[in-house]
């Protein structure tokens, strides 16, 4: 079925997908050439450049900050560790407000090193957004859990599917105002609940959608990610999903690909994230 | 939590962990000598002495087959690759019958090449598995659908939950006699539904039960899997889980590990599977 193409105005670039080549200022400047009007940078690059100076280049060059990535991994072996993840996403909620992004993404964090408790892992997850939801509340930072493909359950996220993401968000969230989801197509496209889950969600806590493709051929499982249309995820059945649900947001191009698009001139790769986002998207 | 150790007779070795080394002949003798009274062997095993040779073999060491895998790849990119992957379970069936296994287990298969259609595919399993189901009554060899990880989905697998499995046994086969699933920790660890759907699979779907584990450190996406114990998996709780849901059938160890376990002496091998089946499972 074809689906007529994607809002080009809709186009976020996340900065991993050239993180290898371009600083956060790179970025903004790369996406203003390129006709692309929102950013959702990972917090290592903010970092370089400090929130402030972040922000001020951001909008200089009228840029959205569609979401901020790289905070909420919560578990830890014990409580010093997990009080200073804590401490982390607090900090991470204040460079979120500074860079006024549309929210701050968490990415649950997976077993602490030589635990087996999947459970009570989980459970250092939950008691964490728990922590840190009212500050992000008064920051005006929407929470987004991201569900990560379940291949990295052991090392960077034990929140794999919609449906537990959007449990937590029910439980810890009732009222709907904070807490929402990041659909990382990549990660939940294989899930047989995702159009379902995806309904559930609604507008209210769909709060992020980031888009790359899953190769055929993947063999590493970190950064062999695709350029939209190069895989196997029907990309606009899920978006056509998103937006029945009411979901009007950015689509955020995050790409980490080691062996192919992070070697490639972040010029080329920011031309063909816009020709595919309308072509495969 | 500690468990109390399984039960030693209910170890059983699928041949994938040796298949480098030993035959199915070697296979059997080995598990014979090692004290493992049941075998699982895949077809292409098999198909190198033949069926009847095999059972023969088998019976003659006083071994069970717990289960036969290396079938069910339905999807096909035309009516004539479908019906070759239907005749192909058929055999399979038949192979299963003279083996005397306890189950037949059923990878899905994946997306064709080139096609994105992951809902189509999985129809292309259901009417699969409906197409054979009869004969595998006939023949008294229960299928035991197998739900792989995720990340498996667009190659292998496109039934990636217990929950997805179950479904289509409850469509198929309402009345539970001859369609059930196999438990591979290895692919259902990280599901947050797992223990639910245990449960809900009971005693009567519950077919086959398959033990390796998820090394932290995993880095190839096929043949980097760990021996019970020196993963992140707890397998005394599936283990009790499966238990407490009523089953009482076999362990299969099934390790795929191009790098270590593949390399090393056979019998090293089923000398350390009978050690960690009693100390990590």
């Amino acid at each position: 079925m074809t689906r007529p193409p994607p809002n080009p105005e809709l186009l976020s670039l996340n900065t991993a997908t050239v993180r290898e080549k371009w600083s956060l200022r790179e970025a903004v400047e790369g996406c203003a050439r390129h006709g692309i009007h929102a950013i959702s940078p990972w917090r290592d690059k903010v970092a370089q450049m400090g929130a402030k100076e972040a922000a001020k280049a951001i909008r200089d060059h009228g840029l959205t900050v569609s979401g901020l990535y790289g905070a909420g991994m919560f578990p830890g072996s014990d409580r010093k560790a997990r009080q200073a993840a804590i401490d982390d996403t607090r900090r991470a909620i204040d460079e979120a407000a500074t860079l006024e992004a549309r929210c701050l993404a968490l990415v649950a964090g997976g077993l602490p090193g030589g635990s087996k408790d999947l459970a009570g892992t989980r459970e250092m997850v939950r008691d964490g957004i728990g922590e840190v939801l009212d500050q992000a509340r008064a920051a005006g930072v929407p929470l987004a859990i991201e569900p990560l493909h379940p291949m990295y359950c052991a090392g960077r996220g034990c929140v794999d599917t919609l449906a537990q993401a959007l449990d937590l968000c029910e439980e810890l969230d009732r009222s709907g105002t904070g807490l929402g989801v990041a659909v990382d197509a990549y990660h939940v496209w294989w899930d047989p609940l995702l159009q379902a889950q995806i309904e559930r969600a609604g507008d209210r806590r769909l709060l992020a959608f980031q888009i790359c493709d899953w190769l055929a051929t993947t063999r590493d499982m970190l950064a062999d990610r695709g350029m939209m249309g190069d895989g196997v995820i029907d990309l606009p059945l899920v978006r056509s999903w998103l937006e029945e649900a009411g979901y009007r947001g950015f689509h955020e191009v995050e790409i980490l690909s080691a062996g192919n698009w992070w070697r490639r001139d972040p010029e080329e790769v920011l031309a063909t994230c816009r020709v595919r986002h309308q072509t495969a998207c």
